[in-house]
């Protein structure tokens, strides 16, 4: 198979992750006779500083005309704390997401049996959680109106979905239910929120047609608990964009580091592949960042075009670089495997 | 002193739990010489039942005319599955917090040492955690503009903060950690909305007058996994209405159980004490639940209103209580003590 895929490094640890990712891509591609060639574009704080726009148009235009997109991390801190920016990194990230219309974040999140003890959590907490939040990705509060009005001295930020918004990522949702536990739970606080109240109205509905899936229903603040109490009582996690930005970095407390989480954001047309994690400037050129996260999204890149086999193999030779021990300090404190380490040996480890 | 308390019971558990705060009030009265008269009002499921309103007329002059608000808990799960109600239980307290101008819902988060070993966390994780959440609680996305229109299939909630809202909470805030640790953390998401970014720059203003506190931002996805792999980092959260939601609950993850922490919902000219779990309608009538979060509410009322011995006394009972085991199933599985029981022995060591 031949893929084109745009490859949006961003910033600070963004390029060196990918550069592991590419790594594993060019392993598959000789592996299993494939053809990728990658393209990059520029987005975020580097974006900003060589053009003054976080998403440059060739990099939209580029991520439309590829096959997918993958996209390392973004931010710095000097953005954020300065207030009157105009301008930040984000927004090149939510523009991106927008305009490729990438509704579902899907955010797998599972505890290795070998990094059991990684987690701050006990072992009987933690075993057994294989959960995967669907977290709605281009609505919500992220992108209703909003006014910050300096005389007034006030600011405002809506929150609007519609029904069509919300049983798109809802039937996904369920559908992978299907060929799981065939358990749903929606996170919402309908106790306080319209756009809750109505996200419970759609998704009852549409649990309807699928009658061999049970359906819950969480309040935010009660869900926020139980991630971290009982994370193994969860199988489909379904919310809106604010909930499922909190619920999915929460997971990473479980899975032992941020730096393992993968996800696929994804629409009719488009898809993206980004790790949870940010940019962690800290960390940056000190060839110390956890990989994986971006490798595990190279393998959700595989399965979304049915290479299945590939996919596995990006896992399994993963799962080995952890029995093996050949992991990041963020894994093990006194690791003294670097991020090109790992990568080089999840890469020659895909047969 | 005399004071004059409205006692708002609620539902589910809350009857329970403050029947065992009134015990330990009677206690404080009869050890310091002080006179507290108790009055009764509705609110939640049961007054709906009632009167067909959350909140009647009567309860809202009661808690206006009385010095203090001894509030329960409240919901029932038979109005959160009714997408279609007009009336639902926490319509009740939302109102009561508006019209009573509740602006600051104070949530301490502390370890007890001999409870270490109930927390989920690991010791070393969760030793030292001694925090306090002033979370916003009469403005943001709880009391926006709302719609939710059947025939648009669209809904809308909507998150405003003005920079008075904003200040006179970061000021509680700023005061408090002087006489703590003398840290501010601001937990918001200013990468994304318009109100954080005003919460940023009127916190940071304010900050100016307070130099002997440091004042730090952290990103709300960020904060939820803070918050559980190293809460002892954190003195003072400020937050808005909805972060602290979030935020509070997961401290019950903390404490060990969500049936120990107590909350103070503080204006200019009222206040009301409420322990920050809900109705658990499953426990309700059993003599199962844990009065210790509603009693150290009652320790965070006679604190407010300056009997800091008298406090300092109900603390110091329910530490008995905790280091001779007299607690509820959900601190110790084997526990044969019942809400009854731990609510008399608390109130009899009031000395
Ligand atoms: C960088 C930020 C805008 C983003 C978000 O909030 O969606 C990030 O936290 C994420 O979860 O992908
Ligand atoms: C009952 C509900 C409306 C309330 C809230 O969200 O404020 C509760 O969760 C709390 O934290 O006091």
């Amino acid at each position: 198979m031949h893929l084109d895929i745009a490859v949006l490094e961003g910033d600070g640890i963004g390029p060196e992750v990918v550069a592991q990712s590419i790594k594993c891509l060019r392993s598959v591609e000789e592996t299993f006779g494939h053809s990728f060639t990658f393209k990059n574009g520029l987005i975020g704080a580097s974006a900003i500083k060589k053009t003054g726009n976080p998403l440059p148009k060739e990099t939209l235009k580029l991520c439309k005309s590829t096959d997918a997109t993958l996209f390392g991390a973004l931010g710095l801190p000097e953005f954020d704390d300065n207030p009157k920016a105009k301008v930040w990194p984000e927004q090149g990230l939510l523009k991106l997401r927008k305009k490729l219309e990438l509704f579902a974040n899907i955010r797998p999140v599972k505890v290795f049996p070998s990094l059991v003890k990684q987690s701050p959590l006990s072992k009987t907490q933690v075993q057994n959680t294989d959960l995967i939040i669907f977290r709605e990705l281009s609505g919500g509060i992220y992108y209703g109106d909003k006014s910050n009005d300096e005389d007034k001295n006030s600011a405002t930020d809506t929150c609007t979905y519609t029904e069509s918004e919300i049983s798109r990522i809802a039937h996904l949702a369920f559908k992978s239910a299907r060929s799981r536990k065939k358990k749903v739970t929606l996170v919402d606080k309908a106790n306080v929120l319209e756009t809750s109240r109505l996200w419970r109205r759609v998704v009852r509905n549409i649990s309807e047609s699928y009658p061999d899936v049970v359906l819950n229903c969480l309040f935010i603040d009660n869900a926020a608990v139980q991630m971290i109490l009982n994370p193994s009582q969860f199988d489909v996690i379904l919310t809106d964009n604010m909930f499922g930005d909190i619920l999915s970095d929460q997971g990473s407390v479980i899975a032992g580091s941020i730096g393992l989480l993968p996800s696929a954001s994804v629409g009719l047309e488009h898809a993206m592949f980004e790790p949870i994690h940010g940019s962690y400037p800290n960390a940056a050129g000190k060839n110390i960042a956890n990989p994986v996260a971006s490798i595990l999204s190279v393998a959700m890149l595989l399965q979304h075009f049915k290479m299945n086999e590939e996919s596995d193999a990006v896992v399994a030779a993963v799962l080995k670089s952890f029995s093996k021990k050949i992991v990041t300090p963020d894994i093990l404190g006194s690791s003294k495997y670097g991020t090109n380490y790992v990568g080089d040996f999840i890469a020659d480890n895909i047969m």
